[in-house]
Order: structure tokens, then C-alpha cells, then sequence
């Protein structure tokens, strides 16, 4: 079996391996030290509810109290997918092509979004199955032109795995050297709901059923072939949750594999990293089950409308701080939520304490 | 009755009457032209969720397909309440004077999220109990040093709340004079989920209890005695839903009645008003009770811990765009929403059409 848990691990394989190792747990006297600064401030202890939270982990993984949610850039990385010989997607694959020039032209809903809250937009293609060569800004990192059918057999090899995942790493390693303290992964890559299912299938351990989701713009019948499809995928290759690497590569994509990643990487260098949508926060969970200690560093933002999204922020322990039905994918509600974290590292940072504002405190107290 | 239908209107509740007459509802035809070009965009149509709905809203407003969330601005309303004598807030009245002058020194958790999103905060002084005259850049418009206690007879005449309210609708015309397009409501006064929970109560027809909560503290002994003291409000005042203004001035509260003003007077010059927190949006529940073509102006922002604000936002037919267990007030989630409606202003002006980008659409389309 191609994906056996008992597999010597290739020279990429073993350099992923190297850099989950590098990754520190957070500090929790950091967190200590956050909460302390958090609750002398000129507010009801906690009236702030999540808001507080997202300052308080930023501080942590900055061991800061007046943390920063700039600079901020979006890493996104599109990849296509062998699995639309299947008929996942109403859409046709080249729209992966089209879409990396519209971003590069500046004319997709992340353009405008990452725009709005300050952040850069990095894009990096690492498996479309068009040649993006000739776009300019287009980070040409190709491990190969898009994956192989997952339906029938592994995805990628754990090789080509390793690959992507290092090119992940290294832009966010790039970012961060140059002053970059967080990160928004985003995707764009048509039919890659479908790795993204089988993917949280296999990790979260739940029926492929209550995973797969309309993406973008499925009816019930396709949705019910497009879980078939991700059933037959699972029976053929059959991964192990306990090998999350080789589950990556089996069923997973090759823009996933460069966004778990950009989470490692970034998680090497301290960084905080923002997770999008469905297929952005199961990168996450393979991510997280290679590298435990990079879920400090891993941050929600909105809940899709995808069904298996609520699944993959469960399995993570995450809470989503944007509630707007959106499914679109491109980093779009990771750019959202770097505008909330702003706000909240702007409040931890600025706001004077009660003892700095003469203000009095509870009568009870 | 102090409250009774059949009062005759004092000459500053004419002014208020005749100032609602003067909104006009938002333009079905202005819509249509919205969701026309947001569905021409790059993206799978309806994929960005409500954020779609905000742009197209905004869009609504402003008649124009390419709107702007910006300038905004964030109006703080302060009042203090007879109704503390009743025990019904674990913080003394003093605090709401204390908090004014921290906010006009810049040390409030408003005065960072505002700055974040780049929207200018304006204080009003409608009815603190102290003197806010010598801290620099309140706006002097008290009405009276605090309500009388609802829980015994009218909180305010009517006369009263529509001084009030005018002076609410005053600073939304000054502000859209100036070129405001966005206007959030905030609001600073110990006790005021007291009056706001009355108000709910009979504006939406449900029982105290189920509105009542633990505001910046009660414990469940504590929301009991809130409860039983907005009963006895009700009891001695009689109020019916019919007359929305009556029960705003017997329940309400004079920042509460100043931020309805705020958006009726922001709807008269067709600006987007944004509710904040529980308080905000029981106000902004009386306004739109009062001024029905208000509605069309009013966006929400986030759903905090209250449980009365659920209550009002089915009452509004509004769905928050943020989750973040928030129950500060002061307009916080208010202008963290206009950072989200920013965004979705960007997007819907920014973005390219399928046409402009060369992308295919769905195979099946």
C-alpha cells in the first residue's frame, strides 16, 4: 500500500518533518501576562467577548501586550484537481487559470477585500494545470499540472506532498523574515471541495455524508454524487487518521498541502495565521495533526455555509468570529477576520486601564 | 394617563413627526440594479453570503452600484437613569461621567476600534447626571441630569424624548452635511439595559424575562430583581406598543431616545445608520416603530450576550454579520460592522465582471 504508516520517509518528506519540529508550543505565562493587561482596562472584565479572545492569543503568540495584526499579507495558492473527471464541479477547470490572472490583474473579491483591511495578496501557484508562467506576480512554484484522481487512487505521492507543503513554508518563512507578524491562507482551485471533504473525513472521522456540501453550486443529486465520489476515493486509497501526512497526499490537493504549509512555516517564525473557509481550515486540520503545537498559532474567521466547515472547526477547537454565510473561498474571510484582529490588537493596545482613567469599578467589587 | 393615544403633541414631538415624514423608503428599483451588478461579478453568484447583502444595501441607500461605507462615524449618546435606585446595575451612576471623559481622551475601547476602522467619534451629552461641560469635545446637549425612575412613572415626557431624540437627529444632519455617509450608534449610561429591556418588552410583546439579562454583570439573583423591576416599570406605566413614541419616553431613556434620533435624522438624509449592542438596537426598534420607512437605513452588526438582543433583531428581521459575544455597548460592534460593510462596499466597486476578466462561467449555465 502506497500510503502505509510504516514508509521511510523521501528527503522532502523528512525535511517537513524537520521543520514540525521546530515549532515551539505557546507560552502560557504569555497568555497570562495578556489576560492580566486585558481585564485592567476601562470595560467590564470579558464584556468583549471573542474580541478579547483574538487579542489575547495574538499577545500570546507575539508575548506582547500590545500586540499588532500588522503587517498582514494573504497567501493564496491555487492547484487543480484530477477529480473533476468525475463531475464534481459545475465548473470547468481552466476557471482555476482564469481566476490566478483576475487576481493578479487585481479583479476578485480578495483583491478588493485584502485591500480594505491593509493586507497583501501573495499568490503562488503550485498546481494549476494551465501555465500561469506568463502572469505576472504569480509565484511559480508547480509541484505538477494539478493532481491525480483521488477516486481512484492517491492524489499526489507523499513526495509531491512534501513539496507543495515546503513551498508553502517557505513563502510564509519569506513573509515573515520580511517583517510580515500574520498570514491568511487562501485557495483557489476548481473541484477542490472534494479533497477538502475527504480530507476532513478521514481526520474529523465522520461519514463523507455530513461532510460534503453544495460548494459552489452544487444541487442535492450532485451533492450525493460528490459524496459517492469522495466514498470511492477513501475506499481506494485507504488513509489513516494516524498518518496525517499520508492522508494529505492521498486525498488531499496540492494547494491544500502548500496551506498547511504556510501554517507550519508560519508557526516556525511565530507568526499568527488566519484560517479562511472550508478547504482553507481542513488544510488546517492536516496541518495541525502533523504539527499539534502550530494550533496556537492558528486563528478562525468566518463559518461557511460549506456543512463540513462546522465539522472542521470542531475537530479544531475554533470558534469563528464573522457569522456571513459566505462560501466563496480566496482568503476572502480570512482578509475579514485580519480587520477584526486589527481592531482587537488596537484595543488591547491603546485603551487606557481603570487606574490610568480615574474610572470607579463595580460597587460589589 | 401621562402616556395615553390621545394626547395632543407638544410642539417639540410636531418636530419629531414632521422630521419622519420627511424619509422616503429605499428604491426597490435601486436594489434590483445592486444585486444585477454584484451577480456579473467574479464569483459564483450569492458565494460571498451577506456580505453580498450589506454592499447591496448600502448600494440601496446610496442609489449607486459602486458604494462607499466611508466617511463613517460613530455617535456616542450619554444619559444616566432614575432607575439605579432600584439596584439594578452593579456599577454607580458616577462611571457613565467618568467613561465620557475617557472617551474624550481617547483611552475607551471605542475610541480603538473606531480609529481602526477610520470612523470619527462624536459625543453627545444627553442626559448625564454630572457635568460634562469642562471635557473638551462633548457636544452639550443635555436634556435633563438623568430620567426619572421608570420603575415608578415616566421615565421622561414626551416632550423630553423628543428634545432628545431631535437632538440625536441633529447630529446626524450636522455629520451628513459634512459628507457622512455612515452613521453608528453607540451609547454610555449605567443602567441602561434596564430601560432597553422595558422597551423591548413592549415593542416586541414578549415577557420580561425572556429580555431581561445580565447586562455588564447581574447574576442570575441580580436578573431576577432587573426582571421583576421592569414588570413594575411596566405595570406603572401602562405603555402600549401602539404608540411607539409614548413608550419610548415612558421606558426609555434619553440616550436611547437621542440614538432613534439619530436614525431617523440619518434616514432623512439617506445615510446607512448601524446598530451596535442591545441598547442600540432597542433604540433603533422605537425608531423604526415610530418612522416604519427608516427600516430600509438601519444595518446591524453583531449579536452580543444580551438575550433581549435576539428578541429585537427578529423584531428588526435584521441578522448580525458578527460573533463575538460582545456586551460593552459604546458602538463597538457597530463600527467593527462598518470595517465589514467597508469591505463589501470595496468588493461590490472594486471587483471585476465575468466579461472584464475573460473567466467562463458553470458548465451547466
Amino acid at each position: 500500500m502506497a500510503h502505509a504508516l510504516t514508509h521511510a520517509p523521501g528527503p522532502l518528506e523528512r525535511e517537513v518533518l524537520a521543520l514540525v519540529a521546530t515549532v515551539v508550543p505557546t507560552d502560557p505565562a504569555a497568555s497570562e501576562r495578556a489576560w492580566e493587561r486585558l481585564d485592567s482596562l476601562t470595560k467590564p472584565p470579558r464584556s468583549l467577548g471573542r474580541l478579547e479572545e483574538v487579542a489575547a492569543r495574538v499577545a500570546t503568540v507575539q508575548d506582547d501586550v500590545r500586540p499588532s495584526a500588522s503587517p498582514a499579507a494573504i497567501v493564496l495558492c491555487a492547484g487543480d484537481h484530477g477529480v473533476v473527471a468525475e463531475g464534481v464541479s459545475p465548473w470547468p477547470s481552466e476557471v482555476t487559470q482564469q481566476m490566478v490572472a483576475n487576481f493578479a490583474a487585481g479583479g476578485a473579491a480578495i483583491n478588493q477585500i485584502a485591500g480594505h483591511v491593509g493586507a497583501r495578496l501573495v499568490l503562488a501557484d503550485v498546481g494549476v494545470a494551465g501555465d500561469t508562467s506568463g502572469v505576472p506576480g504569480v509565484l511559480q512554484r508547480k509541484v505538477r499540472a494539478g493532481t491525480r484522481n483521488l477516486a481512484v487512487g492517491p492524489a499526489m505521492t507523499r513526495e509531491e506532498a512534501a513539496e507543495a507543503f515546503l513551498a508553502g513554508a517557505a513563502i510564509a518563512r519569506e513573509l515573515t523574515a520580511e517583517g510580515v507578524r500574520v498570514l491568511g491562507t487562501g485557495e483557489m482551485g476548481i473541484g477542490n471541495t472534494t479533497p477538502a471533504s475527504a480530507l476532513v473525513s478521514v481526520l474529523a472521522g465522520v461519514d463523507p455524508a455530513r461532510v460534503v456540501g453544495p460548494g459552489t453550486g452544487l444541487d442535492a443529486a450532485g451533492m450525493a454524487h460528490k459524496a459517492a465520489v469522495v466514498a470511492r476515493g477513501i475506499a481506494a486509497n485507504e488513509p489513516s487518521a494516524a498518518d496525517p501526512f499520508g492522508t494529505l497526499a492521498a486525498l488531499g490537493g496540492l494547494e491544500l498541502a502548500a496551506m498547511a504549509g504556510v501554517l507550519v512555516g508560519g508557526a516556525a517564525a511565530r507568526a499568527c495565521v488566519v484560517a479562511d473557509g472550508f478547504i482553507s481550515s481542513a488544510a488546517s486540520l492536516a496541518a495541525v495533526r502533523i504539527c499539534p503545537h502550530g494550533a496556537g498559532y492558528l486563528f478562525p474567521s468566518h463559518l461557511s455555509l460549506e456543512p463540513g466547515h462546522r465539522v472542521v472547526l470542531d475537530a479544531l477547537g475554533l470558534e469563528p468570529v464573522l457569522a456571513l454565510d459566505m462560501r466563496l473561498g480566496e482568503g476572502t474571510g480570512g482578509a475579514l477576520a485580519i480587520g477584526v484582529m486589527g481592531a482587537a490588537c488596537a484595543m488591547m493596545s491603546g485603551m487606557a486601564t481603570f487606574a490610568e482613567a480615574g474610572v470607579s469599578g463595580r460597587d460589589d467589587a
